[in-house]
């Protein structure tokens, strides 16, 4: 019986959620005049990466919101340990950290290629609402939609 | 009778088409790594200054779109003559260049202020469609709006 | 004696803390398709009610990069209470929250006008650094800086 | 003899210069309130395609930099056939549509994929000038760089 698993995932050997994995390089219009990337430009990469999160579920983020359930976010937060530059290679891991029926919440880790070394860490926190903006209880409105999300976590 | 106007409109006194004036501070985040205003981030400043070029004539772009007309772009284009740093203050001037029932084009000239160096000069085309982001006769779906906008050309 | 202070700086009407105030209109590219500003967007916005609080102690923040002292990100987090939409007027708030001689922390208050609703608050931390991208001191190496900025705080 | 290539590069066949092709996928936070690309977020692709088609020669054009060769732009421009929308792949291809001593310019086609519709089109001109933003003569300052450059057109 091998517990060691010696990638990314490691840390999620128990909870057994899944983790995406985003591949990006920075682009030089993410740069800013210090030479490394603009600290907003990372939300940007957060919402890349939970759309390939969203894609394991057999949805995309694109059905969800046709089918009228949108996440908007109510909260956004980033560590920045060590700057990036034009033309890293960068690979973003996403998971779900918490989800309730009207709530979710998502955790990402910013790592450099090859190195591997954790260059930032955010979170973002969404709810779901409708095209009316109206918050929804997903489970109950869309069940099969909660059911896809739910099997992730 | 006196034709000599000192100002920038200058170069308008015979067409007396409306020239709008938008005043903006370069933001650290519109430059890049070269320590100048990337060359993307000019078309977004070209569209502050569409957005209080059409305010003139009464309407608002929001009510436009409201109303059910869009503009969405059909051309693009931009010279830079010098770059802008961080902090600059600047001049965006608009004019519209062509107008008929169905498209429309806008010109811009970005001065850097207060010396009204010459910064960089661009021109949008655009053409009006409704919300179903089909083409429309503006004069016939919408003669008051044609009337406040061809007013000022 | 009057204590009340029927504005915007009434929480700070304790600590006195200089606290700056910024205009802006929400412009077109910072939306996106939910109709709504994009929550990277405040951010940028962020950095110019940033902007604005330093130019109060005497300095601006081209003048400190120009003289080598960098503030790169560690940190920054936002709540959102409401979306903002196109050409919606927002005033920014910005105060310090927590200054060392290493670090310094800015909050911000997004409010919609004129009706003054809180859209959003936001928070962002900063190391004080060299062109070298090492800490400083900044009470150490730039006395006089650190003094116009530790007497607004 | 066979002319028939059935690829994107076939109007290249005679010209036999080097086309790009890098693959995107749209973001979210690239859209605006139209519901579509904003038309400013093409311009960051086509720098994104520049980068892949530099790496053809041996250079990245982060080491050009590094190297003291800046390609600050004098013109951009695109035309807009159709709009794009999140989550939908782009194929976009790169070529030099001239090369001076001074002086490039390149060519893009922005194409949907899989079905292959062109969505738009749009060139870039740049100048090369050092890191003190004074122009070069490239031939000449530095002849490996121009050599490997001018052998992909």
């Amino acid at each position: 019986m091998v517990w060691y698993t010696p990638d990314i995932n490691r840390q999620n050997s128990i909870d057994m959620s899944y983790k995406s994995e985003t591949r990006l390089t920075v682009r030089y219009a993410e740069t800013d005049m210090m030479g490394i990337v603009h600290h907003s430009r990372y939300y940007p990469w957060f919402e890349v990466a939970r759309t390939d999160w969203v894609k394991k579920s057999g949805y995309t983020y694109s059905e969800m919101e046709r089918q009228g359930v949108l996440l908007p976010l109510t909260e956004t937060q980033c560590k920045y340990h060590y700057g990036l530059r034009y033309e890293d290679e960068v690979l973003v891991t996403c998971r779900v950290s918490k989800l309730t029926v009207a709530r979710i919440e998502f955790e990402y880790e910013v790592y450099r290629l090859p190195d591997m070394t954790k260059m930032s860490e955010g979170k973002t926190k969404h709810g779901f609402i409708n095209a009316e903006f109206r918050p929804i209880n997903l489970k109950k409105t869309y069940p099969d939609m909660w059911k896809a999300i739910s099997d992730l976590v």
